[in-house]
Formats: C-alpha cells, sequence, structure tokens
C-alpha cells in the first residue's frame, strides 16, 4: 500500500449561487486544483454528492464532470454518504492510489441546493435519515438534532449559550474566508434572539443551504514532486464508520459512535492521539453537533464539548483551534462538498496560506464529516 | 496490491416485489452470499444504486444496509454511476481490498423502482443522460437508444430482425433462471409486434422496470480459503472508462467507446484477449445496446454485432455465450443491482452451478456493466 499525498486544492466561491450549475461549480473548483499540478492530467476522478437526483435532476454526476473538465474517457464515480458523501469520495480515490489502481486522482465534492423551495429541500436532507422510520413519521433534520441537544443539556448541563457561542466563533472565522457563504459577525444574543427551528435550536444554529465545489487533487507521495508544484501535504490516516441510521435505535442519542470509531481508526493508522493534533475542521451541521463531535474526537471529554467552547480552546487564538474556515455555519454547507472542503482548509491551514484566519505554523490537522445523524462518519488526518 | 477474490454470492428473487423494500431486498441477497461465508463477517460494505432518492427517498443508504445486516460500525458507502452503479460498488471494494485498507469487503447492489409511477420511473432514468441539453429538451433513454439502433441500422445494415434475435435469446435464457423477473418464451414476430416505444424499438426490445438486490463478497485471494466455503473465483482484471454524457457529443453514436476503453484496460491488466473469453453477461438494457456492447468487446468486428446473434454464437451453445442468466432483458434490470448480478452469473457458472443454462465447464466469464447511454462502463474479468 502506497503512502498519499494532496497535492492540489480549490473550492469555488460558496452560497446562492443561481448563475452556475452542478457543472459549472465542479469545474470551477477542479480547475483550481489541477491548476497546483504540474501536467493537469489526471487517471480517475471521485465526485462526492448527494442531492444530484433530488435537487438538480442529475444522476450519473461523475461522468458530467469528466466529460465538462475535458476528461472523457477517465474512470469517474460517484461516491454518495449523505452529509458525508465528500468524505466517502475522498476516500474512495485514497483507496485507488494506494491500491496502484491510480497514479493522479481527481476528487471533487459539489452540491446545488438553492435551486428547489425550502420545503423540497428539507425533505430531501430527510433522506439521510431513516425516510421508513424516522422522516415517515415527521422527523425532520432539525428536529433529531434537536432532540440530540435537549438531551446533552439534561445529561450534561449544557448550556444554550454554549450552543450559541459555537456559532459566534464559526461565523467570527468565516467572516475572515473569502469563499465563505456568510461573511456577518454574530452575537450570541443574536444567535438566541434568531427564529425558533426546533426548541432549542434556532435559526442561528442551523447551518444553511448552499451551493457550492471543492476540489482535491492526490497522488502517491513518493510521486508527489513529479505531480505537484506545492510541497506535499500527506495523508496520515482515515478512519470510516456506520451507527445506526435511525436516532431511536441508539442506547444513547449524545454518543456519536461512528465519529468515535472512525477517529480510532485514523489515529491509529496515523500513530496519533487527539492531543497531538493543531486545528480540525468538523461537521457543526447544528451547533450542537460541534459540541458532541470535539467529544467524540477526543478534544473534550464525554459531556464537556460545551465547556471546551466556552473556554475558548477551540477559537482562533486557542489551543486546539476547531473550524477555522467558517465551518458549515458560516462557510456553508453544500452537502457533497463539505467533507471535500474541509480537507481544503487543512491543506491551506498546512501550507500557512490561510490569511487572516491563519493558526500558527500547525503541522497536523485532522477533518470530521458525518452522514445524516451521524448515521456514518469520516475521519480524516493530514500531516506536513 | 493483493490479488482479489469473490467468495459468496447471492441474489433476490427479482421483479415486482411490492412487499419488500430496499433494506428487505439489500438483506436477503446479503445474507445468501455471506452464508458462503466462514463467519459471516465484514469489515466494509459498499452499496450500488442509482434511485434510493428518487424512487424510495431514501439516501444514506450504505448506512441503512449496514445497520439492518447487523453491521452497524463497519465502514460503509454508496457508490452511484446511473446503470453502472453495480459495477461502481463492485470496484470501489476491488479497491480497499486489493490496497488492504479491508479484508472481507460485501458488495450490495439494489433498486427498488415499481414503487412509483412509469413517468416517474422514466424521469429517473433520464438523469442518467444530459438533464440540461438531453432530457430538458424532451429525450428519454429509449428515445436516445432508438437513434443508436437507427444509426447502426442506416450505417451496417442490422436488421430489425436482429435485434429481435436479441430479444428472444435473452428470453429463452431467462426462462431457466428461477430468480428472472419473466419467465417467458418469446418469438421474433412477438418481439416486432409488440407496441411501439421509439422507433424502431419495441415493448420487447427494452429492458424492464424491476425490484431486486444481488450480493458478493471479496477477500484477498491468499485469504481465499481462510474466509470462504467455496473454491475461490478470481478477479483477474478490472476496467473503468467514461465517454460523454451526451449523446450529441460524440462524434460517432454506433461507437461505445467508454466500453472499448474499460474493455482494454481489463483485458490488460488480466493479459488476455476477447478470444480467451468463455461466456460474458453484458448490458443489454435495450436489444441494440447488447449488440454494441459485442462489438465494443471485441466480440464481433465493428458493425457485426447484429450478425454475432444472428449466428447463434452468442445463444447458450454457441461459442461466446452471452448473457446465460437472461440478461436485464428477461432476468429484469433493478439499475444499481445489474452489475453486481452479471458477476453473481459469472461466478455461478464458473462454479458451475447453473443447472439448465450451464454453459459446459468456462474457465473466464467478462461482465460489462453501463450507465446512461454509455457514458461510462465496468469491464470485469473473473476467472477460475
Amino acid at each position: 500500500m502506497r503512502d498519499v499525498a494532496v497535492i492540489g486544492v480549490g473550492m469555488s466561491r460558496w452560497g446562492e449561487l443561481w448563475s452556475q450549475s452542478l457543472r459549472d461549480l465542479s469545474c470551477e473548483a477542479a480547475l483550481k486544483a489541477l491548476a497546483q499540478t504540474k501536467d493537469g492530467g489526471v487517471d480517475a476522478i471521485h465526485v462526492g454528492c448527494m442531492s444530484g437526483g433530488l435537487c438538480a435532476g442529475q444522476e450519473h454526476l461523475a461522468s458530467v464532470v469528466a466529460d465538462y473538465l475535458g476528461f472523457s474517457g477517465v474512470p469517474a464515480s460517484r461516491s454518495e454518504s449523505a452529509c458525508a458523501s465528500g468524505g466517502a469520495a475522498f476516500k474512495a480515490a485514497y483507496a485507488e492510489v494506494a491500491a496502484g489502481l491510480c497514479d493522479v486522482a481527481l476528487v471533487v465534492g459539489v452540491e446545488k441546493m438553492t435551486d428547489v423551495g425550502g420545503d423540497e429541500a428539507t425533505y430531501t436532507l430527510g433522506t439521510a435519515a431513516d425516510q421508513e422510520y424516522e422522516c415517515y413519521n415527521g422527523a425532520t433534520f432539525p428536529g433529531l438534532y434537536a432532540m440530540m441537544a435537549v438531551r446533552h443539556m439534561h445529561e450534561f448541563g449544557t448550556t444554550r449559550r454554549q450552543l450559541s457561542l459555537v456559532a459566534v466563533k464559526n461565523h467570527a472565522n468565516g467572516l475572515k474566508n473569502p469563499e465563505a457563504q456568510y461573511h456577518a459577525k454574530i452575537t450570541a444574543e443574536e444567535v438566541e434572539g434568531s427564529a425558533a427551528v426546533a426548541d432549542p435550536l434556532r435559526l442561528l444554529d442551523c447551518s444553511p443551504i448552499t451551493d457550492g465545489a471543492a476540489a482535491l487533487v492526490l497522488c502517491p507521495l513518493e510521486l508527489a514532486k513529479k505531480f505537484g508544484k506545492n510541497s506535499p501535504v500527506k495523508v496520515l490516516g482515515v478512519g470510516h464508520a456506520t451507527d445506526t441510521i435511525a436516532l431511536h435505535s441508539r442506547k444513547d442519542v449524545c454518543r456519536l459512535s461512528a465519529v468515535e470509531k472512525a477517529a480510532q481508526r485514523a489515529y491509529k493508522t496515523a500513530g496519533l492521539k487527539p492531543g497531538d493534533i493543531d486545528l480540525a475542521e468538523v461537521h457543526d451541521c447544528f451547533t450542537i453537533a460541534e459540541i458532541m463531535v470535539t467529544e467524540a474526537l477526543g478534544f473534550a471529554k464525554r459531556g464537556e464539548g460545551g465547556k471546551l467552547v466556552e473556554s475558548g480552546a477551540t477559537g482562533l487564538g486557542g489551543k486546539i483551534p476547531v473550524n477555522t474556515s467558517g465551518g458549515l455555519k458560516s462557510k456553508g454547507h453544500p452537502v457533497g462538498a463539505t467533507g471535500v472542503a474541509q480537507l481544503v482548509e487543512l491543506v491551506v491551514q498546512l501550507r500557512q496560506e490561510a490569511g487572516d484566519r491563519q493558526v500558527g505554523k500547525p503541522k497536523i490537522g485532522l477533518a470530521q464529516n458525518m452522514g445524516g445523524t451521524g448515521g456514518s462518519s469520516i475521519v480524516s488526518i493530514l500531516g506536513v
């Protein structure tokens, strides 16, 4: 098995991009990433996308992307694992490069979600949960995460203010990210005064509906100088795990066991532990998610994720900066693009090219991507 | 890179299965395949499915399948490449086993398509073509294949009768396959007298809408005796390629260049040529497709696929039996399951367990799975 490196990264602008289609966004991000390679060629393409069919009427998207990039002929597949689709596409490309089935692999994460109405977007996101038992009976995504939040507050004394502080921090970071959907500083009072979505979650606890794409180019570490223009960023470990699809099947709804298992696998492969991580991009689809994920990754003890954000440790100047990009909350959440963009942010930080949001000289970054209410998770560790 | 073997295969019954859901069908096929392993465990799951979202409102299907099989925790991803989704899932599992990322991988192909109306099914299948340029302007899947047929007839003198003979042969084979959707012997006259769908294609030129699942278990060849109950079937080569998504972008609509490239890659890896293949399962979504595919695979010269079927060479007793299972035409076409079921048929034939449709003592089989109008194709070669 070969060691794998990231040699190119790119992102489109994220937001409500009504003039750009799925294929436009994919090509914009991919061409930026390919511009960081020496010859711009690839021999495999992996696309991460959840809602191409439901939101844009386009399945078979990997062939569309290959075609519109001028790579018709090149093998191309789409990976889907709900909101972890980007991480799944990265893992699929990683496996092929590691196996020696290809040398240069392009990963594109993309979603085009604002062309449908709010009801349709909510329905589409619900297809990441258990359609037959949860959605059929009226559950929505904010509703499911609200239940997790209520239980976490009851069990561990997590406060409404701690939830707010996740949104405040991530919006502060997003203000410094030119590609982010929102550039708006917000206060805890504004979060708490925003419209109720599903108690205790308010509008500003929720990540938005977003159009956008992100891309990576991978190759074997030993060939990184041949194919890449920049110093390579190494893939140190990739962990992947699932949990029950429905929340009601779990013994403990405050525990993201897919994240715990994926992290354990990634840490083991990398030979690292939580304290070795210099920064992390995590799946803050709702504020409570970031709190629970930081616990599952081992950055905080169980039940103490709320205290962690309150302490400032996850801020830009903190001990373990989390979501320096602005996270899903402020950067936006084009579902299939998210897992890829998390890795883009790590590469930009590890190369010390993050401008105003640069967090010193980090050596090791972790990305945690999650599907549904934690029905799947992929944790990847990169290093220089 | 490790050599890979198939150690277990299974299929659900295929047809209009209104009492079974996506998860029921997946589990039925998977449990049959796992029963051929010694301990029934797996450490990776890959699901091939195209229309879980559009037809059943369920994305994140790999986590659902892992959960309902009792494998919650195990890494699970879904691959989608339209009608080649099953082949793509197989390739993803193959890459992980070859790389050493997992030892025992389960591949499940599944589709549940009969719960929606005919219009919705036609819309869903159309999402495999170019939504923005083909479907938006009224193209349907039968319409696109009809254009390919018209041109093939014009260019090479392929006859209406030759198209019919593909359907007649595959229905004759399906009659001997207990899992097939249709058990009906048909004549060329019946094909030609059936309702017009898109000239020259009639109803009996078209594969049906089907519910069904198929499953495989893979492991490293060197561990096949440890994990499998039967003699292993070796994966000799896997080739994958794309073509333009839209038919109008191709220089020659009579040429399936994705199939040609995928086949060349698979033959090269296996060190084999077309004449070495003992039997093949190919993607006969429409009768013209089988004719064009046999040319692209090198079983017939260019333009002579019609003559090949007319000669009887692709029949059960012929030189190169094609679609001994009944093919998509008679066995059915639950889109994401098809590519997996093709490999199931090869394994059953290579193990000489195919009963009435057994074709001697074959040593090498080829499966060709195709997305859209040939926008992608995966060709896999198995051997004993």
